[in-house]
């Protein structure tokens, strides 16, 4: 309220990466910034799969995004869904209201992709969002839990077994997490069951894993992984997931715990926008990361569909891309509205700071420009890098704490099983278990004693 | 499995300060443990409040029961709901199973009682588990996001009216706790409301708060709470508690966001086993803690309807009482099972180590013996015992960084809004605010400033 100044509005959709940039990046404008997001959070999505696996606590990686932007007096956060976008009217409805703009960065992200098997979702959850990860951490922990009870040898070995779809970063990082949990973190723990007889399979249509990182770092990955006993399916699509688990080809790998990690797509409003979206709901974009025809509109970070002016190559839904779109797309407003744009808008270049992942236990890979290496020396910039990267000297602090603690003593505190579990144990002990449920060790016969 | 040994069987039920402190003074007894929980941690409920407003993540004061029981070999955890006692066969039927025993403790605590009105349920969380927490810390964020783009005055009021029914500890800590969000937490971060504005009403059944406290204690809590602007109703019930708010004898207070800290009962399962339970669905037993007839029954903690056998008064509901009752327990069973146990058991007294509340910002109450004292010295008090109890050094000193950073900074880490806000936001805007909705600074009309 009292906002009644004249000066340039500038609505930004998402408080992601891409959408903290814009607005960061406008800190010392004459605008008036609203920055809309369905949640209120910024999310570290890189490290959202440690969550998933009970190595970090939710608010580690994910902070306030009032609270990031506070000090910066330009911005107004509001938290909601952006419903419709009129382009001509220049108006943005989200489900609190309804926001006039004179530049509009869309900066909404991704969801996850089924490639048009959504009815896969309940079977397999995804990672893009704290529930998500909250979700993949209960069916996690819960599986170890349910198994210990299985008299049933099949049933326990299909409770025990974990798919993760998909062997990019994602699917990698966790693949290698869940069987450090299984066989790290919860042997000592339970009485009935080995728990580090856990399957761990990754299943990639692709020749190999990684496939955005240089080759050699791919088929390092693969070998670490399966000296921990990851097994890979490569060149092999998933055909379908239900509750009996996964078909790969023509085969059916029984398993109570499947994750998607294999793709993403622009969120579904880019659908009903009058501008052209790509295959995976991407907004396409010109090489000043705007749409046709209007100027006035950019899209940046996972959502666009954009092309490196230099290379020729699409810019990759990386953080680093996120960063990066952002940043350009505010220089450009900042220059337009001080009056001092060149006749031409630049054009968008992506920098290649590198990329890495982490597979297991003191191990990660990592490729900075063309040196590529791996091991205990990929595990430490992993680290380093991510920490250094985390909003918030607080978050960073504590993930290191919390890293070296749990490297140390192969634990892993955040393993709670929350969601009424009211509901979902017996959801889940009546839905797969054995029709008649007998606990491991029976029930002790004293007349045999005796 | 393996574990055909003729060693004496015995089954717990709950993984709360009863249950936990049973298996634990039973570490070196030849003895087989079976302990069963519905949820897979134990949980530091005295800090819970912490949680529902912000201050510590859920994984602060919850751990793995497994992991506090990993290095003890005699005990098998098992994740499960009881489903059926049968104290003649002796056998504990749960959800993942059979289990038979020579001795049985039920240390399954208390719910949330609603006083008959269960209905209230939907519109009042309590305050029990992790997702009791994660709702209401939901609700309370929430609020003022919504607020901030009402425009209508009346329902932003509404929306930024905090109800706390209960001004015993729990009502006391939940209200100060969501003031001071109000107050220090949120207000630099909101542009168009003024998060002090915030109303914080506690309403009470009882002469004053704090009932189970001494009187001047009660009363030192009220002076504390109505300088920091929390609002008090003592001498009254609250009668309905519908979307629209709560009523109070005759008086209808418009509030979208009620806290139910009012009271507990024992288990539902209490109420189907064969020997008597009292009003609140505790179980009533004897001076030694056992059911009558079945000395192999013990019940502690909360779900125990028991008597200090030395003062003739009830047991407090209270971590110490679920602690005295486990250990006393444990020491019967040990003595009977060693041969050397007296003739006759022992009789419960309760020890009162005193008790505590944190009412604000370096504020709290304490009652230890007959001294009573508050102010900065019951601050520094409380802190230091809530941190001493917590299980698992780990977690004593990320809570203590945490309090120490909040209390410097006046703010909060943990204000995620979780729990599927695609569902939850459509809901609450769609239910809630007015039928058209507009922004709180409305549409700039261009052609007006022109």
């Amino acid at each position: 309220m009292n906002r009644s100044s004249n000066l340039p509005r500038i609505v930004i959709i998402g408080g992601g990466f891409a959408g903290i940039n814009v607005a960061k990046s406008l800190k010392d404008a004459p605008v008036e910034i609203d920055l809309v997001d369905k949640r209120n959070y910024h999310l570290f999505q890189p490290l959202l799969y440690q969550v998933a696996t009970g190595e970090l606590d939710p608010a580690n990686i994910a902070a306030p995004i009032r609270k990031i932007l506070w000090k910066q007096k330009n911005v107004h956060v509001a938290l909601g869904e952006v419903t419709a976008i009129d382009f001509d009217k220049k108006l943005v409805d989200f489900d609190g209201g309804e926001l006039d703009y004179d530049y509009l960065v869309i900066a909404s992200g991704a969801q996850q992709s089924y490639f048009g098997h959504d009815e896969f979702r309940a079977h397999a959850p995804g990672l893009k969002s704290i529930d998500d990860a909250l979700e993949i951490r209960r069916r996690l922990f819960l599986a170890f839990e349910e198994a210990e009870w299985e008299a049933d040898e099949e049933a326990r070995r299909k409770k025990l077994t974990f798919v993760i779809v998909g062997g990019g970063p994602t699917g990698v990082e966790l693949a290698g997490a869940v069987k450090e949990v299984a066989s790290e973190t919860l042997p000592r723990e339970f009485r009935n069951i080995h728990s580090g007889m856990a399957r761990v399979i990754i299943v990639d249509g692709g020749q190999r894993l990684v496939g955005p990182m240089p080759e050699d770092l791919g088929v390092r990955a693969q070998q670490v992984l399966e000296k921990m006993g990851v097994e890979i399916h490569l060149n092999v699509h998933v055909t379908d997931v239900t509750d009996e688990g996964v078909v790969i080809g023509d085969e059916k790998i029984p398993a109570e715990n499947v994750f998607w990690a294999a793709g993403v797509q622009g969120q579904d409003l880019a659908k009903t926008l009058d501008t052209e979206v790509d295959r995976g709901s991407r907004i396409v974009v010109g090489p000043d990361l705007s749409i046709p025809n209007h100027p006035e509109v950019f899209v940046v970070g996972d959502a666009a569909h954009a092309t490196d002016a230099t290379t020729g190559k699409p810019v990759p839904g990386l953080a680093q891309g996120a960063i990066q779109t952002g940043r350009f797309v505010a220089e450009i407003i900042k220059a337009e509205i001080a009056g001092n744009a060149p006749k031409e808008r630049p054009q968008f270049s992506y920098y290649d700071k590198g990329s890495m992942a982490m597979i297991g236990r003191g191990n990660a890979i990592a490729a900075i420009g063309k040196i590529h290496y791996g091991g205990i020396l990929g595990w430490i910039s992993w680290n380093v890098l991510h920490v250094m990267f985390l909003v918030g000297f607080r978050n960073r602090f504590k993930v290191m704490l919390d890293w070296l603690w749990n490297y140390i003593w192969k634990t892993r505190r955040s393993r709670l099983i929350t969601g009424d579990p009211e509901v979902h144990i017996k959801q889940l002990y009546s839905e797969h278990q054995q029709p008649v449920i007998k606990p491991h060790r029976g029930k002790r016969d004293k007349t045999e004693d005796e």
